[in-house]
């Protein structure tokens, strides 16, 4: 699985790298997450300048696409040429949005009706859009999930692996980044958070 | 607060930038982290190059200094001329370490006879050193703290709001970064989890 967490000017670091970070517990079974932007390198909300691993053009690619969040988002949708540039198939790919970057998976058509998460911010924008917006940290119908609250992050990561790989590597990848003392708590509320919405 | 990150390379993407997005939520009071790094670029365990935002030595200057994690702890601890140039003052300045980040922590001689927290990973090394390591997320006593597990950073961060801040300051940036449906546990809990440990 290589896999796509769009980044954009003005991301939210942790949006992007908790997924990424867990996404790439996978790497021993051929997983790659890739840091993937639409210049060289990009600048986070709070002035964290990080080297692109991948160009925006490598996401129709990608076998799984995650759609970070940050505060340009509302610019990023009236750009109709970055837009042009994120081709997704739902049909083919895993695709995830992340807070505000269910902003951009709306604009981009692959919401249709159904009802999505993002973070308490972004709501009213989403809503704006004749989105349903749910009062919860995950949820996804067939290849398509989102998330609200940074933290829900890590149940975006752990969906795509249960999706693509299986529940032991969803469990094994969380075990090891959730707090010592606690692992069990995070690992199980995880799971239950993503496990039915995944494809019977 | 001015707060460095400090930030290797072979870095864990999560255990810097949980830690650094959660406490610049305090900006608007005046605070920043920076990825504090000993070279002008670092890169993470799984590949991502991130600009640093300040010098190693700007640790010293710091009002708070938290040591990340990573592959290459092993190799730092046996680095002389790199660990002499980190200046700390555990009567003057908060610091913590997140998971790795304690066997640097414990090599500079801010750990006496305190016992840790760190990752399953590390552990050995730490206790090999002949330090205590702990079964828990998070333990301080006075101005160091500790933390094992990446998830765990949002505790250390949250400490350093409790402990620089208030307890509401630090609520406030858990809620923003906490999932959504789950922020009041995610708050109780790690507050509940650093409060014990904030000097009376």
């Amino acid at each position: 699985m290589q896999i796509a967490i769009l980044t954009f000017d003005g991301f939210n670091e942790l949006d992007s790298f908790i997924a990424s970070g867990i996404l790439n517990r996978m790497r021993p079974k051929g997983w790659k997450a890739f840091i993937t932007s639409p210049s060289e390198s990009v600048t986070s909300m709070n002035g964290v300048t990080v080297q692109a691993e991948r160009p925006l053009e490598f996401a129709s690619r990608a076998d799984a696409v995650l759609i970070g969040s940050g505060m340009k988002t509302r610019e990023i949708v009236q750009n109709r040429d970055l837009l042009g540039r994120i081709r997704l198939d739902p049909e083919s790919q895993i695709i995830g949005a992340q807070c505000s970057g269910t902003l951009i998976l709306s604009k981009l058509g692959l919401v249709d009706d159904l009802p999505v998460c993002t973070d308490l911010t972004t709501k009213p924008w989403v809503v704006e859009a004749g989105v349903r917006v749910l009062d919860q940290p995950f949820y996804a119908n067939g290849n398509i999930g989102t998330a609200g609250g940074c933290l829900a992050s890590q149940y975006l990561a752990a969906w795509v692996i249960m999706h693509g790989g299986s529940r032991e590597d969803a469990r094994a990848a969380l075990h090891y980044v959730a707090p010592v003392g606690q692992k069990d708590e995070y690992v199980t509320r995880a799971i239950e958070t993503v496990s039915s919405f995944l494809p019977k």
